[in-house]
């Protein structure tokens, strides 16, 4: 017998009822979760509290307990997440084509909420206000699983997002499974006719664990060995701010570069000041001709001999992988070998040679002289994030509210009979 | 050791540059393969007519050997609906969607080749070509999987095939999985990293196996329990004819109807003229009151009372279930307990039933006064279908080449670096 099956016929029913509901109507449910999340700060950050001395006391490493941890500019940076996810556009309802055919019959393709949805998610907290905003919005009635690590803080932000919904009189779309039995993410991951989609988030082995074992589609997030590609004709001066945003403004995240790839005209040009700026900052892994390229090394700088498993490497830490090109070819080879069809960028000023590269490099964003820190649904414009999809299947990239939707098509004759 | 991995490595190199060929490159493609079908004819129709021998040795049932055989007309489809692909616009390099952000970054998204497929069907020899030429239109590469009753058939024609894509110089990016065994599939539907989508097209075991097996995307295809509700305000001449046209006039096929359900006050004036229609022609499985509403049962009407499981049940035959409803909510109620998510018509005039049925009934097709007969790639304008989708994921309803797509980011900065 199913533990979780009545929540799942609880979300079932909420989302029929959620997905006729109009903006008006998800923008209050939504601004009511966001001003019951207000009012229950004190229990919030109580609950998280013994979050944290629960975690501290399991040995957890402090910049995960850092994660895990709210406070109260944190807990305004959720309720401003809600508020902003109240303001976009509704997905939903959206005529995303139409036409006639030859006896008159209108086809219209309709956006419609995909249905339930369940995030399986690691400890940051503000993770579940996020999930459930977007879902809630896009009509979607949504089962988060966060780690048993942040049990209490998300029991918590949960009891204040069902008070909020009540209070405004929308459906109640939205549960948490928190028995912190793993058992849980394997009912989800079974739960055909239930859950329409599930999406991982957090760290490699969560996401290749619920890929391998869901029996309903996953939109697979996360990964991001990163590249870029220099070429001779690139402005130096740039490519070395890039570099520099791309490595060391914040290298534990998905967008981070994690391997440099320099063609052999550029190495000289590039690499001595790059081991200059990054000399006390960052470690490089280096291949032979890159190495010496760089010269006499500067003070207080990490260099290593890169090995193979270098280039397969998503570091998320102050480490550079560096390699020498002969070729655009080259660098597009390599990538698409080591790569995880992330962000992929080249820097050059050679039209044919960005060509080449966007349309070669197999990822779901592929960029010509600028930063692969800028695969975000912030900055994409789509106002908040569910997570990057690495995947080709339903959505690629970025997904923001029109990851949670389907089509339907709504077809209307006047008798029409096939013949 | 695997036995399909080099089939796989050599359709991942093909469709590496199949991806990058321009429409008119691939539509010569198409034509030589075209070609080179009309000039193998005489040893298709040899190998068919083995296929066919072996089938009807093993006892195969008469209607199923006939859709396996080939004659000089079934042949010349297979040559027109290559021919008519090749018309079809190319998916690929569309740019759906492009804005810039507030630093300048020019963002675009770009229609791409969702990359390996296979098909994975049942013993009609045309799917192999029009699996194979849609799959070369949207520059993917097809791994076929066709059934062992076709299997001298499909050689031949992907023999031919592949002499006209050589022909022609354009990659040969089609394989046949030829080796019978079942071995196959399931190599097929573990190949992560190999294989981007499986589309298991056939009848229900199939689906099923391949849907419970698959640690690869899968669009799941076909069941079709599809319902016509009739409200007394429907033009109740017209509504016998869509129900007649649902019905009868290719029962076998998944978007026939087969359940009715009528309004209690259009009971009355529809079901006795409906069941003088039928008699003859299709039994009905009617509940209580529709069967009293029949009134005196005319000559030759075949009728049984209607038992729970006729709701559930795709009779894929001569055979039409008819329930009395009290309202459109009940009929929605209904279709949503029993339906496939397939098809779905309302005959009505009333705005406001008509309203609530499209927006509350799930399913990828709902229908206002037409049949439900009308869900297909063709008749959609697709040129063609790969099948027709019933879940939400990715694509749903008919599948044309577009469903065979994912988009890439492509994003043209200036040295843009993330503050």
């Amino acid at each position: 017998m199913s533990t979780l099956e009545p929540v799942f016929k609880s979300l079932k029913s909420a989302q029929a009822v959620l997905a006729l509901q109009d903006r008006v109507a998800k923008d209050r449910g939504l601004k009511n979760a966001a001003a019951a999340i207000e009012a229950a700060q004190e229990s919030i950050l109580a609950a998280n509290a013994l979050d944290e001395e629960r975690a501290r006391a399991a040995g957890m490493k402090e910049a995960l307990v850092d994660r895990l941890a709210l406070d109260p500019k944190k807990m305004r940076d959720i309720t401003d997440g809600i508020a902003q996810v109240a303001r976009l556009e509704d997905p939903v309802g959206r005529i995303k084509g139409g036409w006639r055919t030859p006896n008159g019959l209108l086809i219209e393709q309709v956006a419609v909420p995909m249905g339930t949805v369940s995030i399986i998610y690691e400890s940051r907290p503000n993770v579940t206000a996020d999930a459930f905003s977007l879902a809630y919005k896009a009509g979607c009635s949504i089962l988060l699983r966060g780690s048993s690590a942040a049990l209490e803080s998300n029991r918590a932000l949960v009891r204040a997002i069902k008070k909020g919904l009540a209070d405004g009189g929308v459906p109640d779309a939205v549960e948490l499974a928190d028995s912190g039995s793993r058992d849980d993410v394997d009912e989800i991951l079974a739960a055909r006719g239930w859950i329409d989609a599930a999406l991982p988030r957090g760290g490699k082995e969560l996401i290749r664990r619920v890929v391998d074992n869901a029996k309903i589609p996953v939109i697979e997030t996360g990964e991001g060995n990163c590249h870029i590609y220099v070429e001779p004709s690139a402005d130096m001066g740039r490519a070395l701010e890039i570099i520099a945003n791309a490595k060391l403004q914040r290298p534990g995240v998905c967008n981070a570069v994690e391997t440099l790839l320099v063609h052999r005209d550029a190495a000289p040009a590039l690499l001595p000041p790059l081991a200059q700026r990054f000399a006390g900052k960052a470690e490089l892994r280096c291949d032979k001709d890159s190495l010496a390229a760089i010269g006499p090394l500067p003070e207080g700088l990490a260099v290593k001999d890169a090995a193979e498993e270098d280039w397969e490497t998503e570091f998320l830490d102050y480490i550079l992988a560096v390699k020498t090109v002969a070729s655009v070819d080259e660098a597009i080879h390599h990538i698409n070998t080591y790569g995880t069809k992330h962000s992929e960028a080249i820097l050059t000023n050679d039209l044919r040679a960005a060509e080449e590269f966007c349309r070669r490099v197999d990822a779901a964003c592929v960029y010509t002289n600028a930063s692969t820190r800028f695969t975000d649904g912030g900055v994409f414009g789509f106002g908040a994030e569910l997570g990057i999809s690495t995947q080709k299947f339903h959505a690629r990239g970025p997904m923001g509210l029109e990851a949670l939707t389907t089509i339907k098509y709504r077809v209307t004759g006047s008798g029409q009979i096939r013949e």
